[in-house]
Order: C-alpha cells, then sequence, then structure tokens
C-alpha cells in the first residue's frame, strides 16, 4: 500500500478520499484528494486531473470545486493533487503567496534551494500516475486534465509537453504566458535561473510558438476577474492558437471573479466536455 | 441599509452575497450569506432557509454545501445565517465544541450569563426575516426552511411553533429531540434551566407530542453517521409522526456519514423537493 488514507467519505454514491504517500520525486509527503464515482466491480475509469491555483491545497477543490455530481453522472474519476512539497524542511518564501510552498508552479527547479524539493513536474508526469493506476479502478489510456490559475498553466503545460497523453484539456483563469507576467517572471527567475530559453517548456504560448498542438482545449475565463489584466492575459493564448491552426473555445463569462464560485458554476459542464471526448 | 456586504460572488448567473449587521435580538454584529438565483426585474423569490450545525458558521454550506445549482434552476434564494451571537464580549464556553459559540441551539437562553445574547430564536423568528424582506427581492409568504444536525433541529422546531410560515420542511441528520440526548441535555439545562417543561418550545419531538404538526416534511439521515444512534435518534421522530398522524418521508441512506458530502449529494434534491411546494 503505498497510500496512507486520512479520510474517506460517501458522496454522490461514490466515495471521496484524501491520502498521503511519500514522493520519492519532492523527498516529502504529499497528499492528494481522489473522488471515485459509483462503478461497476472490475471497471477501469477514466480519469480527470485537476491542478489547482496559487495558495490551495487539494482541499480548496475538494471542498468547493462542486465535481462530484457531474463525475458520478459521468463515471469520471477526479484526481486532486496539491501545488508544491510541504514540510518542515522543504524551503520556503513565507512572506510571499506566489513562491515557495502553495506556489510550486509544475514545475521542476534547478536552482538552489528550491531543486531539492521543488519537483512537481516529475512528480505529476512521472510519479504519481503511475501510483493512482496501482491503487484506484482507473484507465491509463482515458486521461483528461484541467486546472484553476496556476494549475491551469500546469494543465496546459503538462498536455503540451506530453502529446497524446490527455485526450482532452481544459483550464478556467488560467496563466497562459507565465514568461510575460508577474507571478511566472518572479517564480521562473528563482527555480529556474535568468536564463528564459530554460522557461519555454513551463509557458503554453511559448511551447505552441515551439510546435507543441493541443486538439481539443477549452478555457474558461471571467470578465471580472482581478488578474485578467496583468497575470492571465488569455489574448495571448488566442494568438499563439491561432497562428499555430488550433482552434480552442476560449469563453469569456461576463462579471464572473477569479474564485470557487467561478470555477464551480463551470465545473459540470468542464467534466462534462471531458466526457464526451473520453467515451 | 442594515447590512455591510462583506463579499459578492456572480455565481450560476446569480449572486452569492455574505454580509454582516447589528442584530438587536443578540446585541451582536451577525453575519450571514444570500444566494439570490438569475431572475427578472421587479420579481420576487420564494426563499429556502438553512440552518447549520454545531461548530458551523454561515460559511460551511455557503462553501460545502452545493446548492447554488439547484437554487438557479428553480429560482430559490437560500440565505444562511450564522448558528450563535460572537464577538469578544459574548460568553463562551471555547474548551466546548457543543456549548457557547457555535451552538447557540436556536433558542433564547433564560439563564446567565447566556441570556443577554443567545437569542437566536429572535433572532430568527422575528428580527432576520423583515431585514431580509427590505433587502433582497423574496417573497414574505412562500418560504421553507431547512438544516442541519442542529440546524436540523432548528428547521423543525421553528416550522413546529410557526404554523402556516413555512409551506416547507426538510433536515439533513437532524436532532429531533435533544431533550433526549447529551446534546440537548447539556445546551438545554445551561441555557434555558433544569425545569424541562421550558425545554418543549425546542424539541421537535415534544412539540409534535404538545400538538404541532406539519404538513411537507423531508428528513435525510445516512447510516454510516457517527452520531446517529447517541444523538439524532431520528426513530423518535417517525414514532411521535406515526401517532400524531403526520406522514413525513423519513429516508435512511446507506454509507453515508454526518458530513457535507452527504448533505452535497442531497442537496439537490431537497431544493428540488422545496420548489415544487414553493410554486
Amino acid at each position: 500500500m503505498q497510500f496512507e488514507y486520512l479520510s474517506q467519505n460517501k458522496a454522490y454514491g461514490g466515495t471521496q478520499y484524501v491520502c498521503s504517500h511519500a514522493s520519492a520525486s519532492t523527498g516529502t509527503d504529499m497528499t492528494l484528494s481522489v473522488y471515485v464515482p459509483p462503478h461497476r466491480p472490475e471497471e477501469r475509469l477514466p480519469v480527470l486531473w485537476y491542478l489547482s491555483g496559487l495558495t490551495c491545497t487539494h482541499a480548496n477543490v475538494t471542498e468547493k470545486g462542486e465535481y462530484r455530481a457531474a463525475c458520478a453522472e459521468h463515471g469520471i474519476v477526479l484526481v486532486a493533487p496539491d501545488t508544491s512539497p510541504r514540510g518542515a524542511d522543504v524551503p520556503d518564501a513565507p512572506d510571499e503567496y506566489d513562491f515557495g510552498k502553495g506556489a510550486g508552479m509544475y514545475l521542476d527547479a534547478t536552482q538552489d534551494p528550491w531543486s531539492a524539493n521543488y519537483r512537481m513536474r516529475t512528480y505529476l508526469e512521472d510519479e504519481l500516475p503511475a501510483l493512482i493506476a496501482a491503487e484506484f479502478p482507473v484507465s491509463q489510456t482515458r486521461q483528461a486534465i484541467t486546472g484553476h490559475s496556476m494549475g491551469g498553466h500546469g494543465a496546459l503545460t503538462m498536455a503540451l509537453r506530453n502529446p497524446g497523453r490527455f485526450r482532452s484539456v481544459s483550464a478556467f483563469s488560467p496563466i497562459v504566458a507565465p514568461s510575460q507576467v508577474p507571478w511566472g517572471e518572479k517564480a521562473f527567475s528563482r527555480y529556474l535561473g535568468e536564463d528564459r530559453t530554460a522557461w519555454r517548456a513551463y509557458d503554453a504560448v511559448a511551447l505552441i510558438e515551439d510546435g507543441a498542438r493541443l486538439d481539443h482545449l477549452l478555457v474558461d475565463q471571467g470578465t471580472a476577474d482581478q488578474f485578467l489584466e496583468e497575470q492571465l492575459k488569455p489574448g495571448l493564448l488566442s494568438m499563439a492558437c491561432a497562428k499555430a491552426g488550433m482552434q480552442p473555445e476560449i469563453r469569456m463569462w461576463e462579471g464572473y471573479d477569479h474564485s470557487y464560485y467561478f470555477i464551480s458554476t463551470f465545473m459540470g459542464e468542464h467534466v462534462a466536455w471531458h466526457a464526451a471526448r473520453l467515451r
């Protein structure tokens, strides 16, 4: 048994698990949540990965994301990892909400002191999928990914770097071009160093400019999002996709902000959209 | 303006408000949440009151209750008050989760030092409905009430004491006979004194024994609820209703516990059930 179960609660006919495990990638214990909908014995279910935003843990979407109704209806497992390594020995920037713990940026850091633990890319691309497949009734060939804000950045870049792994990709209010905005410039310069060529593997717009493609991409963005103009800049994604011949659905929603009130409003649609592509 | 708005977020086409106001009943500021679904200008909407359980504030159901989808679909305003007075000057029992702040038991305390502030009955029966009606687009003739655990107790007893005010009543995992269980015996003896005749106005089973009736009553209860046998005892409600000729729907759900994972699973059904009776 790789996982220690911290809680399990019946919900919408399935089970919401919260569990932790020792991660070889980060050198820390990592906590995550996994929702398994009602299913037949022996059935292997499609998986939707949900990557969270700055300051979040697995708990935010688990409590406020309102995904279980749709996951139960469509038979989708939802996995929600943490956003960074945690623990007393992990380097941190405790006065900064947008760097250090809670702000792993879904990359493998190369700079001291961050490179020892801040290895969320390896954790999520290589380590965790195998552990999930060994422990839960999931299909390794039917995977999709979504996320919010920093986690939308994570979802887009993980999918762009791993062609064919995810049948569909969506994001709520994603950071689409971290190399061009304050959150990303701050984090990348410290995690990855000042050489910006190393940043391109962690920037959705740069990855598309460099030739990566996605077939099925859905982005939802609120017009009242307080981070829209300075940090998110969905127009940069639209332009990169247009130049690349990609046809994403990028939807702007009047009056919605950056919160889970926005995410939960459209979560059911995202789950259904992925489910249609995972069948 | 009676209310100070602490936050407002667009959700499911409507608005989730969190606001506070100075309460004459409790002598404190009180915080609550109000969800207003999308509606036509000038339209007055039916209201569902949601009373929360021990240790909760307005925030628990607002974040984890998953009611907004159904409220938007059915055009229902949901009001979620706090569970007790709050503030540095309010007497408390800080080491007890089931007494004092967060545990107002929806009564008017008569014993010192509790009687000055712990007046949740007057607050919810008399003061807050008028404030809500003055501030939000609600119908005063189409009201319903629900709640969880201690709040299920609150919903049942408020409805039983006020015939005709609520068209329908439901509860998740309610304390149906507080006079007969440890939570209630502890709280009532200290808020109300040792004379048990004064307790009967705050005990659903006793109110039914004393002649109060409800026409439309729905109760959902999980079989894996850790408080089922000692504190909740839905069988006492079933028996009292049978003797009184009432025909409630009391549904037992295999494997569900006392948490919001249970509440959220059935919240949509409760909202729809009330909506059908509020038309």
